[in-house]
């Protein structure tokens, strides 16, 4: 079987299960392990604190065309989807690795900008850049790795949602996905609109601050939104064996999405790449949280027992369970995208 | 310029300085920093102990052929080269994440023979494989991240030489430029000879345990040998501001490398990838550090004062200079390789 057919999960399962296989308990690496493969990031009991690590590639014609994107955004997305794993956590990013495999023909001035701009967002959020790996190569592959830890002894995890509790969402939905729309040359614009989803797509904000602050707050489950709304919270109701219904009529459309694009709610709900934060917690815990941050928090839902035909339901106004296929982004396959009426 | 005019190392200096230019002293994470970029291994200072944390990416058709390596090959040199920087460090190695590029039409059945010898070799270490990045690409890049941290309180650096000491090497070289020679068809060999350098090439064992036993023994100076003993050696003296002298009649030159190839000399000196310990230290701790490791500790020369034309010197046994080029692999340049009479 080759890889496209097993497909990128399928792939990280298998991978999951050799790592497993040399699972050793009486070697201390594995006794302090917290979470392995499989989650947003790794996590291990440190002295103190819990120690995270958390890696992404970027592709050059995979994931970003350099006749689109500039070398400063590509700089700002390798570092931002990084700190958005250790935001998913609740944790504190502390250093990054920057590797490059690239071409020799490209600019020194555009290598350049790109780790200007991998520094100067990491200096936003008190991250140092210590270190990394140059090496040639036909396209240009970005791979950074950040490393961080708890802000206290706690951390957001997948696996922790309980029936009855909320589901909410920071932030507004879709804005990257728009912009991708737009990149692609799907739809024209004016500038300030322009603008606004070209940076959703390329420069989204990690939601490092608000993750730490919902450790604080109590909330125990989270996980960024990079495959898609609809994915993503499939991986939360998979890992804390629970169901989940989503009030599509409640979900925070960013306004210029939904007034630009006819399938605004696919937009929203199964592309991915927003980087805000969805999380489950009883509805103390999310008003509590909401009153600590600073930006929006929309509750879309509620977490049930498994009972339902499908981990995800999504709901209209009227009670109505609309359907869809497998959404958000799945590499070596070839997407599912959702059918939303 | 283009990066192929620049060269690798100027490009890690670029980095270098894109790095210190948002270096802020107020942040936790500079405070604790200990070696950024530039070194085998990222280190700063933890609650109790020094947290390491290093790169290595294996390109295809850079670094290897696949119809030269086997799968199991390939997974095994991409964690030991990482395992190899924490061993130039003296560190323990905990975790890796290991992020793979790679295209669709790759057997599952490879994939999963690459990933259980990272893990099978991983398990040796007490390194656990915790997360890592999938992504589908042209071309196969094999990208592995290891954290680690300090034995005590102490690491070994490339800074620390001091003029008087004795520089010394572990074990036996030019088995991975041999191995490399026998693979690009240029040898015929009996098949324990060629098993040997093919080994040496692409299953070199790391020296971790060396590593930590070199610290424990008081050596403050180290590096692995993978750019080739005089550029690693060169890397030393620049960080340290020294000079070095190497009797090149006193190189361990592993026998079988000797009795086969005629230019020895240049594959043990100047082509890197022995992935053995370059270390200095006086006199009376060197003999300690041969006491307590199991493998051969060679001494080639010494650390003197910045008083030589160039950093490192190589002296044949009449005590007279032997010229060489700039050797060491480098990306990006046509490497200028060492003319070794």
């Amino acid at each position: 079987m080759k890889i496209a057919e097993l497909g990128e999960f399928g792939l990280i399962n298998l991978i999951q299960s050799i790592s497993d296989e040399f699972r050793n308990p009486e070697q201390p690496s594995w006794q302090r392990l917290l979470i392995g493969i499989g989650d947003d990031t790794a996590a291990w009991q440190g002295d103190t604190h819990i120690q995270l690590a958390t890696t992404d590639t970027l592709v050059q014609d995979i994931h970003f065309d350099l006749d689109i994107v500039t070398w400063e955004e590509l700089g700002w997305k390798a570092l931002a989807v990084n700190l958005s794993d250790i935001a998913a956590m609740g944790g504190v990013p502390q250093y990054a690795l920057v590797s490059l495999a690239c071409p020799g023909e490209i600019e020194v001035e555009n290598i350049s900008k790109l780790c200007r701009s991998v520094a100067a967002l990491g200096a936003n959020f008190g991250v140092a850049i210590v270190g990394g790996n140059l090496t040639a190569a036909a396209n240009l592959v970005v791979s950074i790795t950040v490393l961080g830890r708890s802000i206290n002894r706690s951390i957001l995890k997948r696996s922790a949602a309980t029936p009855g509790e909320q589901i909410a969402v920071t932030g507004h939905l879709g804005l990257s996905a728009a912009g991708l729309e737009m990149l692609k040359g799907k739809i024209s614009l004016d500038t300030e609109t322009a603008n606004t989803f070209r940076k959703g797509h390329l420069q989204p904000v990690p939601r490092v601050k608000e993750g730490q602050t919902l450790v604080e707050q109590g909330v125990k489950t989270a996980i960024d939104i990079s495959d898609g709304l609809v994915a993503d919270l499939d991986h939360i109701c998979q890992a804390s064996k629970v169901n989940a219904r989503v009030d599509i009529a409640q979900l925070p459309v960013h306004p210029l999405v939904e007034a630009n694009f006819p399938n605004y709610l696919e937009l929203a709900l199964c592309r991915g790449e927003d980087y805000e934060l969805l999380f489950t917690a009883d509805k103390a815990v999310v008003n509590q949280a909401r009153r600590a941050l600073d930006c929006p928090v929309t509750v879309i839902g509620d977490v049930v027992k498994q009972s339902l035909p499908n981990r995800v339901t999504l709901l209209d106004s009227n009670g109505n369970v609309v359907s869809y296929n497998t959404g958000g982004w799945e590499h070596f396959k070839e997407s599912n995208r959702a059918e939303i009426p």
